[in-house]
């Protein structure tokens, strides 16, 4: 059983904010600085080149890969860490559509994260082969998995409601059509538990500056099923995941399995700062996380409503189709989310009209629930209306 | 006129050794540890996700951008930060291609970095529109560019030799045939002065942690020329470089000018160090670094060849074309390199034989060059050959 009253300890949290925010960048590991402190004295200062071999820099984005790994039901050595997860849905996009050169449909929905889609369009652009990005409704992903899709690129949990994608069933549709799957975590990942190897998913990719608390600009990870690994083309065939990437060769001869995922120099400073997020992940168990993040996000709906009836829910009000977020559609919500901010309770602002909360079960607790609806409810009710000009008044706050 | 021995003191080396290998991960900056510490705790720890705006971490790929131009010469607001030097070889590649839609021919030479001709290598792939990647020796290169070439990409300094390609010359006769221009300046960026306004380069890409010395991992920049700025099209069209990254569009719509070659989330941890470095830097003129920088390696050449006539320089003998490295071939050479760092003195080792050593005026001085001379000497004129079993024993030292 997961100790969570330990896990929350071991983060640093600023007194007096309750901080429902970690679906956008997870607090600090108190350990963060002091290992960070000791990887660049000890290592980058003492090792200087020879850290890569030394300090294990090099063997970091298979290394950490797989602790990630352990957390999405990955196989071991098929996670490989490094730059964002803009480039890392470019990699797993440009190996997919590689595998079905005779189809020419990028299916994907209104909720996938929008940079997702823009990295979906630079590759069609790029390839000038006449692909189309064809976006629909979450609710109409299914009926659009035709024989004519080559990939099904989604994102699991969506960004601003937290609806959650049935990975497994909507993978086994595309299988059966003969489409490839390319699955983005950033909103599961550490949020809910994830099988990537049980839904048979094909790639995934994901971040670590979320749920998984692994600092401002950590790096991405990204997975290939073990049946692709060693017969994918990586389109973005950097040295670092060449056969031999120190015999200097001019031609570029990819390494056996999900290595080839590699392309450059990976940013050992980020990874050794998220190590100590993942030493944390290694005390957690997620089904712990799920069961303990429906009870959160059960309460946190309970108390919002009926203090606050004016707020409409936009999350599944379902717990099995709802991620580790609430989110509350409201007609003035910039201000009331500004208001809130003003009193110490963090979440944050989506368009259209969307106040958004994050709960990490790591760090969040239900006292920290209860005070948070209390915040809105004080602000929804009092606050925002004692004024006239309470939308300026909140705005500026 | 900069004070060398005042950024040598801002520097951590290790006591008893002698690195000439700044030229593969420049040393420590003796800021850098608190700095990131104090990154981590006030900005990360204490402003959470309000640091993105609060702590100036978005604007970082641009400001610190700016910080490494100048080294450059670029015009402010045209260098970007981020991810790799794979990554921004390949966004650069693809800009520039794209500007010559009628030609398939990439020219570069055998003296480029591997990694450089893999990310052409996988581009090609993946635009399947038959370009060809042309590669010839690097005093082959003027006559090969011809009407046929859509982009010479080229690295300014070859990474075994120092030989330095004249950019303003080969940039002039790029431009002269229509062709556009791509250039890599990992061995020269804080080596020697570069001046890519001056030189009419198109596009220039480098890594911050070779002589500008950022940290394992630091994030690399590009340059784009202000003429082609507003006009080119992001490949790798992240939503960082979308005109509204917040407004959440399922559309791309590059944002203005050289920052839409932003892609992801930057590295801002890696940043941080890399600030630390841009503030020693800060303190330097490249017309110094220069003129001290060939005092030294002058200094090396005469005093190795004069002891070890066996060793056959590669470098350029005539300064003007050596950029901040020498490199003698020997064909005991991984045996000699390994047995001379186990004497305090760091180079490196490249296939075929070649013994390299980086001179990076910021911390290493003249003394350093005579102590290094004199361990070479020893190492190649006794060491190596007081045991028919030298080449053993020397390895595994």
């Amino acid at each position: 059983m997961t100790d969570f009253a330990a896990t929350k300890a071991m983060f640093y949290l600023p007194e007096g904010l309750i901080y429902l925010d970690g679906n956008s960048l997870g607090p600090l590991p108190k350990a963060a600085p002091e290992r960070v402190n000791q990887m660049l004295r000890d290592e980058w200062g003492e090792m200087l080149i020879t850290g890569w071999n030394n300090a294990g820099w090099f063997a970091k984005p298979m290394t950490v890969g797989d602790r990630v790994g352990r957390l999405i039901g990955a196989e071991a050595g098929h996670v490989v860490m490094g730059e964002t997860l803009s480039i890392k849905v470019y990699q797993a996009l440009a190996a997919a559509l590689a595998m079905r050169p005779d189809r020419r449909v990028i299916l994907s929905d209104n909720g996938n994260f929008p940079t997702d889609l823009y990295m979906a369009e630079g590759l069609i652009k790029t390839l000038g082969q006449g692909h189309e990005l064809r976006i629909v409704s979450p609710d109409e992903v299914e009926a659009n998995i035709t024989n004519e899709v080559a990939v099904l690129m989604l994102t699991e949990a969506d960004y601003r409601t937290g609806r959650l994608h049935d990975m497994a069933a909507l993978t086994r549709k595309a299988h059966a059509v003969g489409a490839v799957t390319v699955w983005d975590l950033a909103h599961t990942a550490g949020a809910v538990p994830v099988d990537v190897a049980g839904a048979n998913a094909d790639f995934a990719v994901g971040c670590t500056y979320k749920y998984l608390n692994g600092g401002p600009g950590a790096p991405a990870f990204i997975y290939v099923a073990p049946r692709h690994a060693n017969t994918m083309e990586p389109a973005l065939s950097g040295w670092q995941g060449h056969t031999s990437p120190f015999a200097f060769d001019l031609e570029y001869r990819a390494t056996t399995g999900a290595e080839r995922l590699r392309i450059g120099t990976p940013p050992v400073i980020q990874l050794a700062a998220l190590e100590t997020a993942m030493d944390i992940w290694d005390m957690v168990d997620m089904t712990d996380v799920r069961q303990k993040s429906i009870e959160l996000t059960e309460l946190f709906i309970a108390e919002v409503e009926s203090a606050c009836p004016m707020l409409d829910l936009v999350s599944p009000r379902e717990s099995a189709k709802r991620s580790s977020q609430v989110s509350f559609r409201f007609s003035e919500g910039y201000a009331a989310m500004q208001a809130v901010i003003a009193r110490g309770l963090i979440g944050d602002y989506r368009e259209p009209g969307i106040m958004r909360f994050g709960f990490a079960p790591l760090f969040i607790d239900e006292d920290d629930v209860r005070a948070a609806a209390n915040i809105i409810a004080d602000v929804i009710n009092n606050d925002l209306w004692d004024r006239d000009d309470y939308k300026v008044r909140a705005t500026v706050t």
